[in-house]
């Protein structure tokens, strides 16, 4: 195919460097951002005199016709050219002539491609903030089907004390509306435009920058052209958002095949969500949580890709950043993915109440309670601490539970106890007591629920202004 | 010295297990945030009756002596100890007797490192606003200063079309100004307090959580107790937007260092921002430039830590996130001195305008106005570039300037061609005509910089309420 | 598609998280290694006596079939059936019956893979120590051909001393050199074979994983089945090895970007290694230079991703190592293209001599010598260095090279001058004169150039071996 | 401090830049390699009659008294000199006065810092390695004393088969090994002199630089002087080795942490190597297994950090490049003290095989032998792990394991069973029947354990060699 820029060579370009610098095998995705763009930049042509508004019309006409032709496949982009910008463009000169070379006046595909991948990471936030709304409706929704239930909370992998299954399901929610934010923010300053910026000087025609921005929805445009066409912050943002995301996720997925396990328990994948093994019959795997939590591991390459690839490149516009795109495509995809997985997952889960009470019977959770107890009799907590600590090791070595104590045992480690201590040893007591602000006592995340759903209510309202 | 946790324990630690889990090479820094966290802490267990009015004040007087202690080295944190906190807590002891074991009364390190790593972000962020603005402001004085100076813009390090130096400048000034709200925002969804979710679950005792937080001037408290323990995404978000920094200022380092080369030869380092050679006498090497480049690594490195740390970890609180600490630490400490470095770098370079202009004599980064000029004239934009490809040709061939081309000469090429051409030749032609919003004309340039200085006003104003 | 594990199964699978854990998108192109591999299996099986001869003939001849028809596109594989091994063995049980069924006897998907992808990374070594080699042989060949040209030498982007175009060449030799060994090394650590491992713990039958290896061309069997199912260590090591790979290349890729400047103007791109501008006619770019350099960004993220992935990952297999397989493709993939298209570039380079020797002219590279010329005379090196450095002050004041100062000028600085100072300065006497071991000598470089092509004959029959 | 280079400087460095540039806060650790190149350096310098045989001696032995000051804090490395190199030269020229400013005759600080780093990796890798030896010997002895445990063997985190405990453990000595020998290989990689090639291009004196190389222990000198002092694949390659050890390293403490907690209950960690709780007195945490594990993040970022720091550097040297030591060091330390800590956690870690063997009484981690079973009695493989399938889906609806079934119960599945099915069904029989190469069998690991111990001794005297 004849290049965009023949003019000043002599030879052919050698086929091994066309097919390394072709970028139409992945930029083909931004055939709608481009043929937006493009439509937007034509009429703002024809309303600014640089070309006529028959002319203005026929192109965006022939875009409208273009786009249908790529979406039902009876135009495919063709390889050789470079990439999807001269594929439209010559398609569109191959359907109205003469006319549709005049499209690419006062632009530079400098500015064309970073505005079709703006366009593309607005949308992509959008998708994002869905796929984050729908999973933390569903924790939401979980958590207010199992209030009632208790399991051990853990730190280090070692029970700590007991929490409510609830309380647990919602630190994630916390987690994901802070990824909200984030995202949403990385929506606002990805919402500029860099049309115009033509190749990174600007141009020398009098075109009207913020009209183009305001038809395709964007609110401001870029205020210096070598910034425009040289910025990818927005998508190392985007990238980095979707790595703390995926960390989020990672530790959701590690959680559930541990609790999938046949120590833990606690949880039974739905059929619909695990697969099985070729070779061991009994096997159930959480496959679906393991890939969530390894493709982690891809968002964070991604990142990493495009910083190594931005890192000491001079202005403006260089073919390394080039690299840019596919490395969005992949994490976009793949946290959207895991998003859309991951709540179908929990939505299915079968928690077992039963396994996470048994689990608290035969361990120290409630040592805590002992400690305390000891302080509100007016023992200083380092000591009650101590004191406590001693006992534990005690029944450990006799293999009983705390609550199994007789109240001479108990006094043997400390006159200040009573027989009202072992009113505080259930589980039931331990959570319950927990009744401050963000505790994990039912009172407290009933309250969080309800705070919960005024968020995602929010959440919600915002995302259909968008659309 | 003795565990804070030995009761339930037989044998005393490994030393070399001890050497590995300490935290108090590292975690001292933290002195001061811990200090202050504890106080607003014993504060509010006066003020709910959980201990005396009295105790609480001992231990606010002895805390602020010890914080005065530590300040001073009169007293040093022991590397026996395990942490800054025991470290403290000890030494509280040991000045105001068991009183001081009721500190730690309803709360655990697990919030309380929490608090403290929360608080030094949010003096970090402050005090990496202050660094970008004074940079910020460098570039606008010295674009402000230089505004008539004009140089080769490059796309793909080929010299592309004429641009003001200030213009370039500026175009860094917008990177900035992205950093300092991303910091920004970094620093809103820092500014939660995780105190009194105690060790993952909450406490028993009647806190006032809001009380501390807003004591601490944090805005907000952590709905969610576990949440509160296991979350760092405040810390990754840090180093994130902190990479993204350091890219710039990669950029930046890479052009400096470019520019300073014999080759390109548009500045001069200043003397007191360059080192010379043990071997050969003749060299200014741009060291400064070279290390801010370099450092991109090592800010970067320190995210991908944090992200590789947090991975698959269950919750609530695991000794992995220990490492936390040295990452941000480090990211922090070394953005901080780039950014300070690069503005004083900056301040005291010296731009070569005269090697700038001789630059562009020779160049062909007029020959989009010959483009142009054919498009004004009626010829569609792909066969001007295609018409102008050809002359650039002949006049490499020939190894003049398009300027030097007779009237004849241009109209074997094309006989739109006539006399008006020449006066859209000269460099400051060039930049004159890109006078759209965002170009390189003067006129923008100008407009560029004087909003800059509100922005600039507007984030002083800023970080002055924020101290 | 009916599952290979269904028994157990009460329910489907759910649609989503199907197509989430398929695989079979990016292992299908592990066809022929799984073909190879179950092959030599069924032979064994058949030697054994675990299954007839005549049962492992039928199979060996459905699997050269199937291999011919994925081959030749008659057969696509299945994309609802999970991977590349289940369509393979469902297609094998159409064409022969139940006695396909039995291929999978002794063996679990677990092992099967890693083998496939054993089998992979090995031809991957090659293919990757075939491109090295050529683009090595590139290397020495241009710098033979250039054997009298003199460039300046860089250290910190500043003009230090005159070297050979021949020995800066010859520089990414020795790196490439040092690539092909360490593919080489990772290549001989993956050539294990990991079959008969099965699901984690070997298997009951009395297979013989020894003869497979044989056939196979593996010269060693894991000596530990949970080991064999879970390491993936051989594709950390090749992308480690990729990505210092990958480094070598950005800083050639920089360095042709730089010397395509008009500013350092040392080559130009063969018009078939280089693109233009669709906006700039004058433009010729280096874009594959470029992406080159930016490519190292994906390979280091391929790295990082399945550094990440396999983090914290208990024994045996699970599925986040399904991840492993893209990484491995795509950095893969982009090395070779790189390494290839690199080559092609240099091929075709123009090296500009005159240029060079024109930039040294004007510089400060020869002042090394006059320094080592006052050593000779008896001063101690770091007085030399000082005397140097003024000198050179002096001489950029008054804008002149060194070999300009008359000698009475020179003796202002130090009387230990003499008239024989001046034959030290020119380019060719300070090449010629560093002719100790490795240095730029012409002589040296000579006998780099000649070791160079006796370990480039090395490499081409080790290579011609493995074939 | 005077610089090394003030000739042609007119100003003073800027405090900030001189603390910026500034390496001695890190590279004094260098100080021995330091001395020890600059003695074998002076004493080839005397040989060579570059400088007298009496100069040659005066500086070895000041240099020496420097060392033995150095290590006895008598000298104290000057934070205002810049860097090691000056620090040790100034002081030995004010020891021995103006000969002592001879030592830097005929190299640069570019060939010596390089020389230092080599040095440096090659002790570094022989320190590496013993802790790795020391932690496979704990290995090998953990695995034979416990030979006789079995435990369920994990695929998922799903009981898969049992296996011997023995031969998990195995796994990491293997692992383990392929470590030993990456570095042994990145050492051998390293084992090359770049001093002689002075700043970039060698140098004019008479230098023998094979004999230095020699009296350093060094194999060979680098061939090009330009890759000599640009080169740090030997950096890149020792943190590569250093990130996979760490995999592994991180792996085994996932599983630590796992097995420690209450659900599965397999190990105690020994009170030397855990830690307590500031506030749960009943917990043990398992904190040197996290930190293990979360370390893992430090060393890839330090990885991280020097690719990006390399990435795209022209040759030769850049300041850049002085950020590879603090990389280096952090990953040293952090990986040795991993693995010395790994080895005395594990040495001193308490089993407890019979909650593995409860474990065992519980699972379906024999329903392979049944479809094994079936297949040896002539039912395809796919066929039989089907009926398998339902028959474990039936045991779980009752509740029962496998081998509770009655015969006629089995007959319900397939008319194939018989009585002889029960003996294959415990754990021992499981085990003892996976006995082809690499199986957990006993006779297989009594053999890996044997061959394991033959290697053991190849790399003890390996290592005896190499002091």
């Amino acid at each position: 195919m004849k290049k965009a820029w023949g003019g000043r060579f002599a030879a052919e370009t050698d086929a091994r460097a066309e097919k390394f610098t072709a970028s139409i095998g992945f930029d083909k995705r931004l055939f709608r951002e481009d043929i937006e763009g493009s439509k937007a930049h034509a009429m703002m042509l024809g309303r600014s005199g640089i070309i006529s508004p028959e002319e203005a019309a026929q192109i965006v006409q022939g875009l409208d016709e273009i786009k249908q032709e790529i979406s039902d496949g009876t135009f495919v982009p063709d390889a050789s050219a470079e990439d999807i910008h001269l594929n439209i463009e010559q398609r569109l000169i191959a359907k109205i002539g003469k006319t549709g070379a005049k499209l690419h006046t006062a632009r530079s595909r400098n500015d064309q491609i970073a505005l079709d991948e703006h366009l593309f990471v607005l949308s992509a936030v959008l998708e994002i903030r869905k796929a984050i709304l729908a999973l933390r409706e569903v924790l939401v929704n979980r958590a207010e089907e199992n209030l009632g239930v208790i399991m051990p909370g853990y730190t280090h992998l070692q029970r700590a004390q007991p929490v409510l299954l609830s309380h647990h399901l919602m630190a994630y929610f916390h987690m994901l509306t802070r990824d909200d934010e984030r995202f949403k923010e990385a929506g606002r300053r990805a919402d500029m435009s860099p049309l115009g910026a033509a190749a990174l000087a600007g141009t020398t025609y009098p075109i009207d920058r913020s009209w183009v921005a305001t038809k395709l929805g964007l609110s401001r445009v870029y205020e210096n052209s070598m910034d425009a066409v040289s910025d990818r912050d927005f998508i190392m943002e985007f990238l980095a958002a979707a790595s703390i995301c995926m960390i989020h996720l990672s530790r959701l997925g590690e959680e559930l095949v541990l609790w999938s396990s046949e120590e833990f328990g606690f949880v039974e994948m739905d059929d619909s969500f695990a697969t099985g093994s070729s070779i061991m019959p009994q096997k159930k795997n959480p496959d679906v949580a393991e890939l969530i939590r390894g493709k982690s591991g891809r968002v964070i390459g991604d990142l990493v890709s495009l910083l190594v690839t931005m890192k000491g490149l001079p202005l403006a516009y260089h073919s390394d950043m080039q690299e840019d795109k596919e490395r969005l495509f992949d994490g976009f995809d793949t946290l959207r993915a895991c998003l859309q997985v991951a709540a179908g997952m929990l939505q299915t889960l079968k928690f077992k109440p039963e396994r996470m009470k048994e689990a608290l019977k035969r361990d120290y959770s409630n040592a805590t309670e002992v400690a305390d107890y000891l302080v509100s009799r007016g023992m200083p907590f380092r000591e009650a601490h101590e004191v406590t600590g001693k006992m534990v090791r005690y029944c450990l070595e006799k293999r009983m539970p705390i609550g199994d104590l007789s109240l001479d045992e108990l006094r043997r480690f400390s006159p200040l106890f009573d027989d009202d201590i072992y009113g505080l040893l259930t589980p039931e007591a331990c959570v319950a007591r927990r009744n401050t602000l963000g505790g994990t006592a039912p009172e407290q995340v009933r309250e969080q629920i309800r705070t919960a759903k005024e968020l995602l209510s929010q959440t919600r309202s915002e995302l259909l202004q968008d659309v």
